[in-house]
């Protein structure tokens, strides 16, 4: 047999409106598209329809942007409120270009324009609206980790995705900025190679790896998939989040 | 039916030795995994087994370091032959810190050490061996794709992958050094999204999150699965290589 992985964008995934029960739309459709968890599988959610049912939307006509939004908006080029929003979800302002401003989120993320965004939210003309990431995105995955698990079943593993730049590459891919139930980094140290040559590159992000792959099949401007069955990854099960696969700034050589 | 992606490892892949033809061997292992190339069909090959078979191997024996690889090697505490080596591969040093030297690559990734390793390479106790990238991963992925042709029958989509380390985020993962056939990016540009906005973000790199994706089943320590058939990408044909992915220098804001 071979050894495979296989991911399963779910069909019909209803448009998610704040306040909604995310996992029971995710149960729902898993019933709607005939597919049961079993042990292993991981669940990935795009960060859009997490932060959509958490309500993490803005109304740029309530926002008042300071000196500084309005100073940098100016150097990018961008709405001030909408620099409001990223300042406020800023931890640190890494580089300034025009269309682009490089920050670190304060969950640690480093991403472009901490990862707001307009693209697939329903706009009326009065006043824009804005999606922030979800508050606390390994606590999003953790609880739809725990809505999940069947009793006394299977918990699924869970990741929330998100679609972000790279330093040196052009083009976004798939990045877990939430987990629950898994490792997010597959540790080789001690391991040793088919040659018996102690593993020189010891860890692999395992996470982000399943985040990217499943951003190909959640479609970009197709939204209709937000949700993706993976099968076989064969991750290890694990405590705490996705956190672990942000790189301590003592670490950091490019900032 | 569900959109799916299903990515399944080559089994029983024989070990690579210099002047092997890959693609016979990827032939032969296609076949004994009962599998036949479908349309749009994507091999994911790992760098390791095309630099083996291009015999991209460097004895350290026949290395004489020059005065700034010693010096280089001082500072990051390697051996002052593999930084020579890691030097002849390189455009450009960004960074130097134990352990490691962050590279552009002649070729333009910017990538830890030129992506040499010394894993899984058969070494002798007289003269460690070190392997480098493929001359031109491009290349290597165009001349695999030309031979597994069929005539008249389909060609199958190449991308060549290495692990790489990213710049905030700890762990590796697969990323696209070559491909062949396919448009490594997804370009957007002008498409609207379900609410007819039109979308900001507009670029996936879709051979990235491919090579992330096929990283996850060739597994680390376990050498046996450089190759990877892909099927259901839905990756849009396409000519030209992964060099599309390499952010043009003008636009780098983090070196």
């Amino acid at each position: 047999m071979n050894r495979g992985l296989q991911l399963i964008a779910l069909q019909d995934f209803p448009l998610v409106q704040p306040g909604d029960d995310l996992a029971a739309l995710i149960r729902d459709s898993l019933r709607h598209n005939q597919l049961e968890l079993i042990e292993g599988d991981v669940l990935v959610v795009a960060q859009k329809v997490v932060s959509k049912a958490e309500n993490r939307y803005v109304d740029l006509g309530d926002i008042e942007p300071s000196e500084r939004a309005l100073t940098l908006a100016g150097q990018a080029g961008k709405d001030p409120r909408q620099v409001e929003c990223i300042l406020r979800e800023a931890r640190e302002v890494l580089r300034v270009r025009p269309g682009v401003i490089i920050v670190e989120h304060r969950n640690g993320y480093v991403m472009a324009n901490a990862g707001i965004d307009k693209s697939n939210i329903e706009q009326n003309s009065e006043s824009p609206r804005l999606l922030l990431l979800p508050e606390d995105a390994d606590r999003s995955a953790e609880a739809l980790r725990k809505a999940l698990t069947d009793s006394p079943g299977c918990a699924p593993m869970v990741i929330v995705n998100d679609s972000v730049g790279r330093a040196w590459r052009n083009g976004t891919v798939g990045m877990a900025i939430g987990s629950a139930g898994l490792e997010p980094l597959y540790n080789q140290i001690g391991e040793r190679d088919l040659f018996g040559n102690v593993l020189e590159v010891t860890e692999a992000a395992v996470a982000d790896e399943l985040a990217a792959a499943a951003s190909l099949v959640q479609g970009q401007a197709d939204e209709a998939s937000p949700v993706v069955l993976a099968r076989g990854a064969r991750l290890r099960p694990g405590l705490g989040g996705a956190r672990a696969l942000l790189r301590d700034r003592a670490m950091d050589m490019f900032r």
